[in-house]
């Protein structure tokens, strides 16, 4: 199987066998203020050189396309409807554009909601029948499973984990809503402020791991932290704090078998797990809060290649999908 | 069908036709301070009163009984776990208690999950694939459907929207957790806020309407807003919002068709359906919120009774649900 990831600042194409080996790895940088049809064409070009490779390898001839993309996105129509990180994309019949150019079915689906399947399929809550799946990056992401059925919504755009409101008149979100987990719990939330701490001139170890403000990244608060800073600490504590209220509350409204973390920040800061956990105990009922596994994703940033085997295997025979893949 | 509410206050037992007329209405207090074994007894005396009415009325002889309790309890199994309005109550096997001695197949599901499915096969959420069912009274509770399914979740525990952190240094529910929805917008938290008004002295419309702090209720603090009491219309408003932001998280979370609003407080208080609808407006993405339908409950009170009939006719072949009625 060909998987497609399609970010913000890079394409990554690859080959990804029955054993999930990822090989043939191909990337280019998606530079979306080049247009939208040059990316396609630069995402087809790639997507046909990992083809090739793959030929050349010998590797198990694939067949079809899986595409990672941000959302939202329509999945049965394989559109890219409006990214936020995509400026110039809306609605954009991706699936059907790289199908015709490189001839294989192909299949488009939320970045989050392709990570759940590949924690789902082989990752931290194989086998589970209620998963959540939430990545903690610079934004906060999540897909779901319910009852052994991914959650798609009625438009596909169900899964937004991080656009629970936790905190009613806290600061706004990059959407402009606000109180939403993203908005405290995500490191774009963290840099805003981390940002502020700079401008108030409340945090010296901070000015001094950075010479221009404008360089900060959440990245700097958490050394900042780490070295000892009391501010920067607290930016991070109310942030695990922020995801932990939010998932105590899916705990309590689905009752779900596992949930798993994702992420970078999840990933790099072990206490996020930790805080989580106290909130879950705290704010949840007894019950499902007995139940609930907190697991670490096991895959990485291949997560989003990885899950792309198991949405063209399994929506290959689905009619649902196949109109927009022939 | 056989119908049995088992509320903190009545039981209530009637027969349901299968054109939803409800007839044969027997109540008695629940008087939950009489004993388990006691409440028992006057729950199946009176179902076997209504029986016996039916009979006489020559209505349909019923298939099975519903019965609606409230949570946590477990489906499968018939079993009232230990819920808060019912004290002594822990582990009653209820279902197979009440088929012993009515010798009639017997289902046990929460009160919530039970309105769910009055309003999703016959009320203001018919034919809907997914539904967010949410009742503001006393508490707030909620039933969820999605893709055609209830959710249940892994222990029966699914749906409890109110207990959502929307606030995360907010106040404490009725559950001592901190800033869910109904610590904010529910009956007895509007009371509570009341009743700190009340003490603060800084509600002169409420101290003349209560002459004694301690018998304020929900509908006081409404009634000192409707006449103009600007503290009291803030403490509604805040409730409102409160709702209103964890209905657009399940927007987002969702993506659902219908979002049904029930319960004493959104009966009474149109204002509760503007302020979520701009909630929604507000704190959700676009094409979630676009899609979504914001409707009244259709059924009052008897939502309990006529949602029983459903949970009868589709469990009564279900081998998941047989064990416990047989």
């Amino acid at each position: 199987m060909l998987a497609i990831d399609l970010g913000g600042t890079q394409i990554r194409a690859a080959h990804v066998a029955a054993d999930l080996t990822v090989s043939c790895r191909h990337a280019v940088p998606t530079d979306s203020a080049s247009g939208v049809e040059d990316v396609v064409e630069r995402l087809c070009a790639l997507a046909s050189e990992a083809l090739t490779a793959a030929r050349v390898e010998g590797l198990e001839a694939p067949i079809g396309i899986g595409i990672s993309a941000p959302g939202p996105l329509d999945p049965w129509a394989g559109v890219v409807v409006s990214p936020p990180n995509l400026a110039a994309w809306h609605n954009v019949p991706l699936a059907r554009l790289v199908s015709a150019r490189l001839g294989l079915p192909t299949f488009l689906e939320r970045d989050t909601n392709v990570a759940v399947m590949a924690e789902w399929r082989f990752g931290a809550a194989q086998g589970a029948r209620t998963v959540v799946y939430v990545t903690i990056s610079t934004g906060i992401g999540g897909g779901i499973v319910i009852d052994a059925r991914p959650l798609i919504g009625l438009d596909g755009t169900a899964g937004e984990v991080g656009h629970l409101t936790v905190d009613i008149d806290g600061p706004l979100c990059g959407d402009g809503q606000r109180g939403h987990a993203e908005a405290i719990g995500s490191g774009i939330a963290i840099r805003r402020d981390g940002m502020a701490l700079l401008e108030q001139g409340a945090s010296p170890t901070l000015a001094a791991l950075v010479s221009d403000p404008q360089q900060l990244s959440a990245r700097d608060v958490a050394d900042a932290a780490d070295s000892g800073d009391a501010a920067c600490a607290a930016i991070y504590e109310r942030a695990y704090i922020a995801v932990g209220a939010m998932c105590a509350g899916l705990v309590n409204l689905l009752n779900p078998e596992v949930i798993v973390l994702g992420g970078s920040i999840a990933e790099h800061r072990p206490r996020l797990h930790v805080v989580v956990g106290r909130e879950i105990a705290e704010r949840s009922f007894p019950r499902p809060a007995a139940r609930v596994r907190l697991e670490h994703a096991r895959f990485s940033d291949d997560v989003s290649l990885i899950g792309a085997l198991p949405i063209v295997n399994e929506r290959i025979a689905d009619p649902a999908y196949r109109r927009a893949s022939a």
